[in-house]
């Protein structure tokens, strides 16, 4: 008999009718004589209710108010479901965060979880009850509601796995797992039986959606097997564990893209030690995120700089890098926010020379210039015009075959 | 510097603005030197909304879920009346029942509270905080959310008045105090700047809906002066106290009436020792409340009973009657649900005689026929037909001058 924690996103639970299916489908599970854990959003659209409830008393809220207010969401979601498990004759007890003392930091609207209570749920489980926990939310020392800020949900469950040494974590959600690439953009994308922590970490950073990258750490670091399948169609969905010998024997798992990006370049400015600080020093006191950062040897003891940022924060950006350029006696500063991110991700290709070079001559072949480029282990990025985006993707795709199962790609060669 | 507990109902929160009016008036208070406690309801519809979605998971659902559901409606109000105040310039802290530890027993959908811890509010209370407590919950041994069941959110403010020894618990409701009678009867109705706890219950389990009849119970027991005023009108409100010297020197406070009552008589049943039992258990067996009791000496050894019910009850009470009239060979069961109660209410009666006869010639005199009269030490209730309810009230305001402070009424002569 296996204990199971399972976690139903806010479009799973947006409706009466859906958190009826989804008291069936739970209802069924427990049938086949597993134990479960659920952890459950708030009902899709009632965060940005509460939000704006808050945004009209007081605009740009922040703190232990604003946590207090929008707990209420996943409150409301736990009470409807364990009524509608009960209704079906399936025992069901529902927790808040405070109540199963599922205790954080302080740090309120975007909390870390320390440790989960399991005393509670250890004896509900053995009473033969489902456990139906609120995600998103906690407690800290003193008592005060915290949330885990936006997808904390998925935190929740693979905490609880963690904690409760559950045999899985299964991430409900409305795709059917992680695909090779977006099927809104390549057709044929295929989805992945299996892929690893690292892997999914780079996806889910490099714009992939499926799952928040804290609870994919949160998994990989306590090794919690997390499974991501749809609330809606039956399916295997993707498993995603630790590299192992049932690991599809492929190169490259996905191709992971962004649009929000923005790209700054700062020229001429003198090649001297503490430069490069003084550049992305400006603009991190800003509190933004640099992401790629590329610097090229210019002419006559000069270097350029080039780095990209969140779209969003262009324009603040663009303002600290001019006042820093004056200050450096810098050539010129420009910027472009028409640019996207593209993305190859596997592990295998930590272990395989060429793949580089097969990805930029992809690219060439269908004349799509390359503007920065940034490599790690398992991952090579490129930064294109925004315009080719869809075009790169496909490409790739094709490519690399990503379409196929591993066994049956031409050039997959074993080592 | 006084400390004083402030409630405001569902309506006087209703809308984000009118949380921002009542941010103001706090903060307007805080600056006069006076701490604050202040309780708040759902705003109006919140909980109408939960339990519509409630039913639709599982009609008629009672117990612990709906607890954990219902209870959100207040989190979202404490939060918002949390941060319009602090926008304001205002400090103010938020608190669950849970977080403040109001413990009550286990009997979920109308739990009564035990005690309250003081911790948390003193402490807040002497670093100038204003303290908003979520009404109508609380919290169980065992760490279950309970409710209050409803108009509950009155019974915490005067619970947290008793346990801080408040100076005044004041209830901001949508009228402006208690009136002598309903104002929508008679257009003269007055009101009163004092009242007891003992009339205050009179007038509140009679049909009078200002104030939650346990809350006055409750001030009544420990002795907390409850005022009811207007959240949107200034004024002094009503006060609810002990009797005392300050109180009006009046024979009769106010009168109350409800609509919701239904007659039933049996008459024809042998007089015999045990036979009074049998007739109001039938009914009371059936849970329901027995109001009246009315016995009248009928012919040759046998005796009629008359009493009344709550009209919802009127017909499982008939039914039951009816089995035991078979039982017990009574000539007649019969039922009329087109009646009203009239009552005079005030502690001065208690040393006068004489007002039940200016009652009913007052009614007499309009032609209106008396069906059943009960008495207790500050109370005479009257049963009429429904249709001469307004006319009967008017005429008893008139009689009794109540439209007229007491010291100009005529008649009302010291003891």
């Amino acid at each position: 008999m296996a204990l199971i924690v399972q976690k139903y996103g806010g479009t799973s639970v947006g409706t009466v009718d859906r958190i009826e299916k989804i008291a069936h489908k739970i209802d069924a599970f427990r049938d086949k004589g597993d134990d479960l854990v659920v952890v459950v959003s708030a009902m899709s659209g009632e965060t940005n209710r509460l939000l704006e409830l808050a945004e009209a008393v007081h605009p740009h809220v922040r703190g232990r108010e604003l946590d207090v207010l929008l707990s209420t969401g996943e409150q409301v979601t736990i009470a409807l479901l364990s009524m509608a498990l009960n209704r079906l004759g399936c025992p069901a007890r529902s927790y808040t965060g405070s109540q199963v003392h599922i205790l954080t930091d302080n740090v309120f609207n975007k909390a870390r979880i320390r440790t989960i209570e399991q005393e509670k749920i250890r004896a509900d489980i053995e009473r033969g009850c489902v456990v139906v926990v609120a995600g998103f939310q906690g407690v800290d020392e003193q008592g005060n509601i915290t949330t885990l800020g936006r997808g904390g949900s998925d935190t929740t469950a693979v905490a609880l796995a963690a904690a409760l040494k559950a045999d899985e974590c299964q991430i409900y959600t409305d795709v059917e797992g992680v695909y090779t690439t977006d099927p809104r953009v390549v057709g044929e994308a295929r989805r992945l039986d299996r892929i690893t922590f690292e892997e999914m970490l780079e996806m889910a950073s490099l714009g992939s959606k499926v799952l928040q990258i804290r609870s994919v750490e949160f998994a990989g670091k306590y090794n919690v097997p997390l499974r991501v399948l749809s609330s809606f169609v039956e399916g295997p969905g993707t498993l995603i564990t630790l590299e192992d010998e049932h690991m599809e024997d492929a190169l490259i798992s996905g191709i992971a893209f962004s649009r929000d990006e923005a790209q700054l370049t700062i020229t001429g400015v003198p090649d001297h030690p503490g430069v490069a600080y003084r550049i992305i020093g400006a603009v991190s006191d800003l509190n933004v995120e640099v992401d790629m950062i590329v610097q090229n040897v210019g002419a006559d003891d000069t270097t350029d700089f080039t780095f990209t940022v969140h779209r969003n924060d262009y324009e603040r950006s663009l303002a600290g890098l001019q006042t820093a350029a004056t200050e450096l006696n810098a050539r010129e500063v420009r910027g472009d926010t028409k640019i996207a991110k593209v993305s190859l991700v596997g592990v295998g290709m930590r272990s395989h020379a060429g793949i580089a070079s097969k990805m930029f001559g992809a690219l060439g072949k269908e004349g799509i210039n390359i503007l920065m480029i940034s490599t790690s282990e398992i991952k090579i990025s490129v930064i294109i015009q925004e315009k080719y985006l869809e075009l790169a993707v496909r490409a790739l795709h094709d490519a690399f075959e990503l379409a196929r199962h591993p066994k049956d790609r031409v050039d997959t060669a074993n080592p």
